[in-house]
């Protein structure tokens, strides 16, 4: 029996599996300390109340013979995949129900999509980058190419023709610098990956707080995206999802590789390893799109944003910073050339702030941190405080 | 862009999605016949009322900022890990709540388990078996070693130490034949995964099913099976959970291979493509695990049992078949020699009843139909009154 060895390419921990225990370490260490957490990019809810008693009824339907549903279909309820179509249509983007395929949440396919593709293909991914990309890829053995994100192109790398990739990762806004693609960046990527055959992840989690009506929220706004991407996104952000669990990935008719549509190869995926979303966290995602339940949701992550506006002043006032407008994140250079680690451990140790440290995602990130921006108001600004008032 | 083209090894829909478009196709042809679904192993529900509770109380807990949860514990959260450890030692099983992981559904874990280990790895899996073992570990490009069912050994096949494995699937009350390996049986396979420092991935999606307490309900009753077995277990049928999504592996901490804790290469695997279990879920399986509700899942299992008795009564008086009485399948010959999904569609098309063909199983099972006895007592009563009545 041999385990996969390519285990041992990824860092030991999962970061946010790191943040986490470095923090209830020191959480045991120091009982009477009130850590103020920043780092993982959980939401704060509650849920919209349209949401709760979407879920409830749904309970309650399970629990009548007559209303009593069992295996739900693979790719998720056409009541739901109509709701999510009809969101993108808000958008301006056109989708048919059958190119929504609804998950567990983001994460799961951010992971597994690579099941349907050759271990030997080049995968292109952004540095710094979400760390599902990279070790999920590395543990299947994959080469990885990184594109560098820096300050000098705001950490929105653009395609080198020179490189040849066939699996793209894309994250916008950016989780974790909060950079926003402009639509001319987007239609860049899109050219690139067209002319190659390869084919775009495009990461849409955080595609509800855009505010700018100029910057796209899904990449099939952009001409030519529906031969070459995937599209997946969450609902963890937009409605408060991290612990109900629901998300999506659409897949265009038209998008096939080697002959083979994508969208089956998935479905033909999906049904051997997955077997659908609780029917109550299906009918809990279809109250969050309808209108009411989307002005709730809407309500809490205005309330989000003003949060990212009170950090970015804060913040701004001592080092610099990027995204926060756009996106729930700050991604700021650590003070006095700190190195990410350490400067966690400052704010940590010192401050009593969790935050997530830059060079965990990437070695371009290393001399920068992450906050969000999903916290309680008053932790805010007792952690704007602190920052403000301390040495560095 | 490669594909993966291991996917072309697959049969071209997993089999459960075949039964279903047969089945709507005749549906949509035939739209005033009664048709009975006897082919998918669903549930009928509902669900026990201290679930729905449960669910209810969780969901409205997620829409107050006080009870409001984020993303919740890869693994699962501790109240759950703890419930299934106490029905454990109800079973005579001594298993740590550090050790359970929960799940949104075996399949997921059985489809994803995989992940851990190296592609070039003997798999052995009884043949007939669940479609999922095959597909997936086709899917990864597996070497598949297979061990014969048939009338001879009861469907039950034991190790043939001249055989070298690596991983071995077992299933037990099987699904598809409802055969129920004994405790000698279960030791001879935990010897030879022992000998071979092979890993036992053991389904125990029916145990609920077995009432003989001389037949064991789990791996870790047999001597031996902590440093070689991995137990992964359903609430679908447990707590007719088809359409909540939940269940959990078991894996014991001493069982490591090439110097790896498995319980810690699994968690990394689910920290990287898995956000866990929706909270609401969680509770309904909590308390499905309580006193209450326990005894009101034991209800439902009972009544599917008096269907397959009833349903092995009718079925006995024309042909044989196996399983029925501590499992909710029914394996039976077909009648007259005829193909296993020749006789599917004549009962589908004359008898309107759906059944699965044992050819979708493997090739063991050609000449085999499975029958399951998740249905209503009504439907279960005229499709045997159908098929007794039928020329053959």
């Amino acid at each position: 029996m041999k385990i996969n060895t390519n285990f041992e390419k990824m860092p030991q921990n999962y970061l946010f599996a790191e943040v986490g225990k470095r923090t209830s370490d020191y959480v045991k260490a120091n009982p009477g300390k009130k850590v103020l957490r920043m780092g993982i990019g959980d939401v704060s809810g509650p849920l919209a109340p349209v949401v709760v008693e979407a879920m409830q009824k749904a309970a309650a339907e399970l629990g009548q013979k007559q209303g009593f549903r069992g295996y739900p279909p693979y790719e998720g309820y056409d009541f739901l995949r109509e709701a999510i179509a009809a969101y993108y249509a808000t958008l301006g983007v056109r989708t048919d129900p059958s190119e929504v395929y609804v998950n567990d949440g983001a994460k799961s396919d951010a992971g597994n999509f690579g099941d349907i593709f050759d271990v030997d293909n080049a995968v292109l991914m952004p540095d710094p980058v979400y760390p599902v990309y990279l070790d999920s890829n590395l543990m299947s053995g994959r080469r990885i190419l990184y594109m560098n994100g820096s300050e000098e192109n705001g950490f929105l790398p653009l395609p080198d023709p020179s490189v040849r990739a066939d699996i793209i990762y894309l994250c916008s806004p950016n989780n974790p610098t909060g950079a926003v693609y402009t639509r001319e960046g987007l239609k860049a990527w899109v050219d690139y990956a067209n002319d190659q055959g390869a084919v775009i992840l495009y990461d849409a989690a955080y595609e509800a707080f855009i505010s700018d009506p100029a910057l796209p929220r899904s990449i099939f706004s952009i001409e030519g995206a529906r031969t070459c991407a995937v599209e997946m996104c969450s609902m963890s952000k937009t409605a408060g999802f991290t612990g109900v669990r629901c998300g999506y990935t659409i897949i265009p008719k038209e998008l096939s590789r080697g002959g083979q549509s994508i969208g089956a190869l998935w479905l033909r995926r999906q049904a051997t390893k997955f077997n659908g979303v609780s029917y109550p966290v299906q009918r809990g995602a279809e109250a969050a799109f309808g209108k009411e339940g989307y002005a709730q949701c809407m309500e809490a992550i205005a309330f989000y944003k003003e949060n990212a506006a009170i950090m970015g002043k804060a913040i701004g006032s001592f080092t610099k910073y990027f995204g926060g407008s756009q996106s729930p994140y700050i991604w700021l250079k650590c003070p006095n050339g700190l190195k990410s680690w350490a400067y966690f451990d400052y704010l940590l140790n010192d401050l009593q702030i969790v935050g997530t440290p830059g060079a965990g995602f990437g070695k371009m990130g290393e001399g920068y941190l992450r906050l969000t921006a999903f916290g309680e108001r008053e932790a805010v600004l007792e952690a704007m405080e602190r920052i403000q008032k301390a040495p560095f």
